[in-house]
């Protein structure tokens, strides 16, 4: 049974705590959290989990193998750190760090004390993704076009980081895994209009390649939950709604063919290709509970976590060039 | 009762017949176009009307009062200079023509001749639109925050404009007409996948102050039909689904409020509003016989038409600049 | 060519005249109607048509070969009738007649003069009844279990009829083509709000065996518009929304399986079997054209048409016998 | 503090126990199942809690104030009637018995024993049918034509009772509500696919007036679930559908004016009126801790419930009527 420390009962935190201790593999021993009207309430909730405002009580206690972090983004990087030199395996929220030079730090700590690092992007273990992967990886799609991405909402507004901190890793991450490969550049254009330093809308555009273009839509200001991927290939096209509660993936079996020939540019003609379409059944367990397993998998097995802290770090390298592109007036950042 | 002539019977031309035909002010004398089997299908719907293969006939016939282009882009400055040269009102399709150039060029023989130069900005005469520009210029929405808009769909492949000349001129119209101001800069990021030289997938952003923008998404490489427009004010939100048969509007009274104090930064809290969402009743006739009685209106009235020659270059501008800034890395292309 | 002639030009009548037209096979030479201002609308769309206010001059017109009858019910009769009498193939609107003894009477009218008599159940010539069909005989769906049909709206109230005799025969020759039975008896439950005589709201319960039923619910008040139809197997369950654009069929593959054997109550489970959903391409003409094709086709090739006197004589039967099962308590009325 | 035994842990005993705690006036002291995997598991959950096999230990422990009963619908009469004799208040889950007989029996001992009798009509509890009871006693849909309810789902089920026991309590209770009104009369059919004695699918008829009627229609069988009701009032309507996650009620500004006087026949025209749709906010906490609430409320205050014995009895009545009416034939079976 892996001891598990937990730093941060707030938003996520209480999501981590119940999943570690539903997985009979994993036992929560300690939450911290400055405020103790949260503690107060894991209490209440879980009588046997002790509680502390100062989180190296987690830090030091010897019994703990698993430090999890889900506290602001700016504080990942000190508590991870402090978490592997003292020798626990750690889980960090998404995004891993609030820069790629604190998250290249965080990896070269994790390899000298030999402790796995992983990062919560839930979303690669939806039933939902894991589908999507394996119909890209089938080719059925045929060569990917490009992908198309809204994530809007009204509000929960972050004090500490815009809207793409907040929201874009989830499309980032499930896009790098989809296609598994990094974008050359990536460029960004927002605006704020609640907090003036903190952009609440902005649109992101990765470039894999001269054609393949994803595009990121986030939104703290719409009126509509919307969560919806396009993936456009040249045989199929899906669709995946993550709003949908059953229906979450459409495969489209619409297609636009090029001709080889033609003979005048009068005839010229497209063909297009529309068929059925079909909604395939996906299942699955909780997202969080399938992560956390794998994460223990790997402790126990001594294997690499699919979020490593490489995976954490090429996500929030994207992220920090967009910043970058906000600030130079949305130019192309180079990510290579 | 104002003779009309038609150039160009493809795929917009016969319904500017059909709705010129009904409006029992107006007559269409004679259609021109360069495909015989286009001419004879005409001629078997409407029995009455000339047909020509030579739009000299058009241009040069005395009696007639109106010509009505709906020929490619790249034609439309010839044909429209030549009918407004010989004196008649000019109609023309979206966009006004291939270049700010040409528009201007129009504008001004327009001018001279003291005809009537209109562009066929068809939204703007839809009851959705209408009643969307109502609403906004109540102050019902508050201040403009960002306008979102996604015109996506499967082909319709244009041959000699991207996709953004043939779709992305519907939502600058509304766009512009909405928010009655022109944008400071554009800038564009697309690519090509069917055709090497024609982007098929677009994203505009078109900038009308530091806060407010308005994006503009465009394909020709989706699997859904998707004509959607956000409006997001800071009171309320309107949502503008032109796909819906009848529910096209909604007004979401849903907002967020920066409070104007607070003591701590932990005590930082947005105040949400939530309310009801209304869909108001909208109903009217086919936008193009509101548009085409319109015109008759304006030349009869000598008045200007709302989607004047004018309008069509403020249209233009934006497109040509997007134009540019797609082949500049997508850098922001000032208006001003 | 046929030479077509058409009895009544309000609300359907056009849409027959247009695809006789259209059809290149048949020509309408004259149409008549009580209503003056109708008959000069037709003219005014169809200048060569001829029109008159005395339908007996199509009847006795020998060059007439079709009379196609669009009046009211209490009149099909009467016009077909005297077609049938006079030589004519006659085209009546659904439903054929007023009553079971009019509808016998008009197929042995028929039968004596070696005529074509043909019911506009228009449903079963589109492409989503066709494919349903097929899908049906294919056993795909294994045993029916039951079908239950919605076809809800606001309004357009008939003031000779009530719900059941305006709406219900598209569901009932739907499903009796679709399960290719006749139900062994009837029931109708309705009541009236608007007009004391005349239901417009009403239930239909069609038994086909002691398990086999299939339920029809039919209003003229509802805010929404309903046109939906769930047939339910043993293997598969179809869903048929009529009000889609282009997803018009759904197949599911769910069903529940009764286990062979268990040991003991407490064990007793049912399983469930959950698989994709397909929404199949459906594609076709204009089913009014296809229907009048068929007909003209039945003629030249003197053929029974797919919707002949019988087919509307089993559909007039059920609402007789509906009329009856209203008026007697909504009782089963026997159809054997 | 009441402290709460509670009889059953199967499907919905849990949910009992989960909100009895929450309610921070309520404690759970003790459980009872006979499924020994079920009493493991809510120790787990809920270590501070007893369990125990023989349901008597709750009905003779001095201590416990209130005894929850959710168990099959057969065995409810004798744990609540063990209950209310040995002086516990009790919560009987819907529907409150198996029979009329059973009904009387417990509001006459719960009557001769001052306790309070509740039954678990949840549904009466929720926002959604809070709010559609405040619009329809506002008078805002003007005369109540009749109401339409469908309740369809795959599976889940039963081998005790049939899909009418089992589902339309919620139907039933929700319109008893609304309308404030007892029907007259009930009429069902229905039909048996999977198990043979068991109806899986069925259509009740509750005639209130000669012109109000609701219409229940419930299915174990149908491949979406689907949770519709549709009030149609002579000024607007209602739509209300459970399974939106957020706008649940829809208000249509729509109606049917039949105009007093009109001249001819043939001009006889009913006025429509279209309008606006809103869809109110509506807000609320999970329907379950609001029904306890007023529980622990009823007995605090000595109230008389809103669920009270007699509201299990006009279900149940209604119920059993419909049985009889399945086995009569589906005849209008008299509740006066």
């Amino acid at each position: 049974m892996l001891q598990v420390g937990v730093i941060g009962c707030g938003y996520w935190g209480p999501n981590l705590i119940r999943n570690f201790q539903l997985l009979n593999r994993s036992n929560v021993m300690r939450v911290a959290d400055l405020d103790m009207r949260r503690l107060k309430h894991m209490k209440a909730l879980y009588p046997t989990i002790d509680t502390c405002t100062n989180y190296m009580d987690i830090i030091n206690d010897p019994d703990i193998d698993i430090v999890a972090v889900a506290t602001p983004v700016k504080t990942h990087h000190r508590f991870a750190l402090e978490a592997l030199t003292a020798g626990k395996h750690v889980f960090v929220e998404k995004p891993l760090a609030a820069s790629v030079a604190e998250c290249e730090d965080l990896i070269e700590i994790a390899r000298q004390n030999q402790r796995k690092l992983m990062v919560g992007h839930t979303f690669l273990f939806t039933a939902a993704v894991r589908k999507m992967k394996e119909i890209i990886d089938s080719g059925e799609l045929g060569e990917i076009y490009y992908i198309n991405s809204q994530r809007l909402n009204l509000g929960l507004f972050q004090q500490d980081i815009n809207v793409i901190w907040d929201l874009a890793p989830h499309d980032i991450s499930i896009i790098l895994h989809l296609l598994g490969q990094e974008p050359l550049s990536v460029s960004a254009i927002g605006s704020s209009h609640i907090n003036p330093s903190i952009e609440d809308v902005a649109v992101l555009t990765l470039k894999f390649s001269e054609s393949l273009l994803a595009f990121i839509q986030t939104s703290w200001l719409d009126p509509d939950k919307i969560r919806r991927m396009t993936v456009v290939g040249s045989k199929k096209m899906m669709v995946y709604d993550d709003v949908q509660p059953t229906e979450k993936i459409r495969i489209y079996d619409k297609s636009v063919e090029k001709p080889e020939h033609y003979d005048t540019f009068a005839e010229f003609q497209y063909s297009y290709k529309y068929g059925d379409i079909i909604i395939p059944k996906i299942t699955g367990d909780e997202p969080l509970r399938t992560e956390l397993r794998h994460f223990v998998d790997c402790i126990e097995n001594d294997e690499q976590p699919l979020c490593d802290g490489n995976s954490g770090l090429r996500v929030v390298k994207i992220l920090e060039a967009s910043q970058q592109s906000l600030a130079e007036g949305s130019s192309h950042i180079s990510l290579r």
